[in-house]
């Protein structure tokens, strides 16, 4: 079966998906997108990430393309034709297409492209397995609050992490303090048994795995603490692990070359994605 | 007459001109750009601007799309195409079109896209106008002599002066120096008499006008100095402009409300305008 992606109004055959040379996505990184789970042919946590969609639209100064539930209807039907029972939505936003002027143009119409596509997460907590990261310096603008579609940066620190042989790149600030991987946020659990992530400041995009496993942890009686962390506490730490939309929960057993703990996947990472896997579960029952 | 686009190996309507939704430079914006002004329908310092290119492309290492000949000839063949005598070539390149993974992919074929329009540049150092300004925090990433479509940020700026009733907007760093604007390379006349643009650190785009006219001042005896200034270094100057492609010489009379000089744009601004077009004429000849 052909994939279908939704262009502008219309569904088209993947292959033959195609948007303008001036869309000023293309020639400015000026849009916005976002990637939601899809579990059981349903948005996972869909309010949420439609909740940021309009968080960063709105610091960008881009309209919305369409009402809420007018995306949520092309969300469902982007599922439906690709059939993807399990896997993601990806859904971008544009300012329009324009003649090329770095100022808003007076009259563009939002550009919205959304694809779905096939993909099982897993399933068994127990099965989890862990990954390596390396460390490098975050270079990126200072609104990484907007999930804005200029991920050159995002592309170039994840890179090193493929070359280095290793999983994710954690950024690290100025002082010191990892803020984010590439494409997700970044978490310790301390020899003091406390869970540590950084809060939602301009620094980090505030995942809504993230958001939803502070949640969901706190409600298991798991302490989760808001505050930035040194890589030398990653190192030190008994556990590391990273959230994202995509991985939902993956521990990091090594930075650097040094070794995280024990270097085999942790119980409060297992414990955590159990709860989201439960999360994902309950949310979009079969 | 309608426009033509190159796009990938193909000219085409202008409206017709499309790239693929997984184009990287539209999901990443992993791509990298130039504009180069045309005179005469020829390139104006096109070996330094593909200088440029060739260096931007190797920051991010993405491979060079065609030979310099061959793109100087699809360069060639758009500006004929579109019939343009003066104005500008604009050129795109992305890592091109791939399923959407944050690192590079394995194999992707780089995309490229040129379009040309025409624009008439001043011919007349004595009719030159003065724009206002405003300033703004640089929030950019910190490789902003990398020309990439990441321009997310310069957008928004450029923004602000046009909703402020200005003409550009001076982004300052965190040590209070101009690093540039929006879409240009800024400048000062001190008190002293010295011309002062900031040296081509990683905080600004090494223009092109910008080499061109430090060469051609220090030619022609104006001597020029290469040092960040800051906000009021500027406002307390005798002139301030701003080059650019496709402004070359603009000069700037007046800075978040404070007047620089006595408010008409500045003999050395008219001078180096004066310079630049002889240049262009010169190197472009009818």
């Amino acid at each position: 079966m052909s994939r279908i992606a939704y262009v502008n109004g219309r569904y088209l055959p993947h292959r033959a998906a195609r948007v303008h040379i001036e869309d000023r996505g293309y020639q400015f990184a000026d849009g916005i997108y976002e990637v939601i789970a899809v579990v059981n042919r349903r948005l996972l946590d869909g309010e949420p990430h439609f909740d940021r969609l309009e968080h960063s639209l709105a610091a960008v100064r881009i309209a919305a393309p369409m009402s809420r539930p007018a995306l949520t209807a092309v969300a469902a039907e982007t599922i439906r034709r690709n059939r993807v029972d399990e896997g993601f939505l990806y859904l971008q936003v544009t300012r329009g297409v324009a003649p090329r002027e770095h100022a808003f143009p007076a009259a563009a119409t939002p550009s919205l492209v959304m694809t779905a596509r096939a993909r099982r997460f897993g399933h068994d907590p127990e099965a989890l397995t862990g990954g390596s990261a390396v460390t490098t310096r975050d270079i990126r603008w200072e609104r990484c609050d907007i999930k804005s579609v200029a991920l050159l940066p995002n592309v170039l620190a994840k890179q090193q992490a493929v070359e280095a042989g290793a999983h994710e790149t954690l950024m690290v600030d100025d002082d010191g303090f990892v803020t984010e991987g590439s494409s997700a946020n970044a978490w310790i659990l301390d020899r003091e048994g406390r869970v540590i992530t950084r809060g939602a400041d301009h620094a980090i995009l505030n995942g809504i795995t993230r958001q939803s496993l502070i949640r969901l942890a706190r409600a298991a009686g798991i302490a989760v603490e808001e505050r930035p962390f040194t890589v030398a506490e990653a190192k030190a730490a008994r556990e590391a692990f990273i959230t994202s939309t995509s991985q939902w929960v993956k521990p990091i057993t090594e930075i650097d070359g040094t070794v995280i703990g024990n270097g085999a996947p942790g119980e409060t990472a297992r414990r955590l994605f159990a709860l989201y896997l439960t999360h994902a579960r309950t949310a979009c029952p079969a």
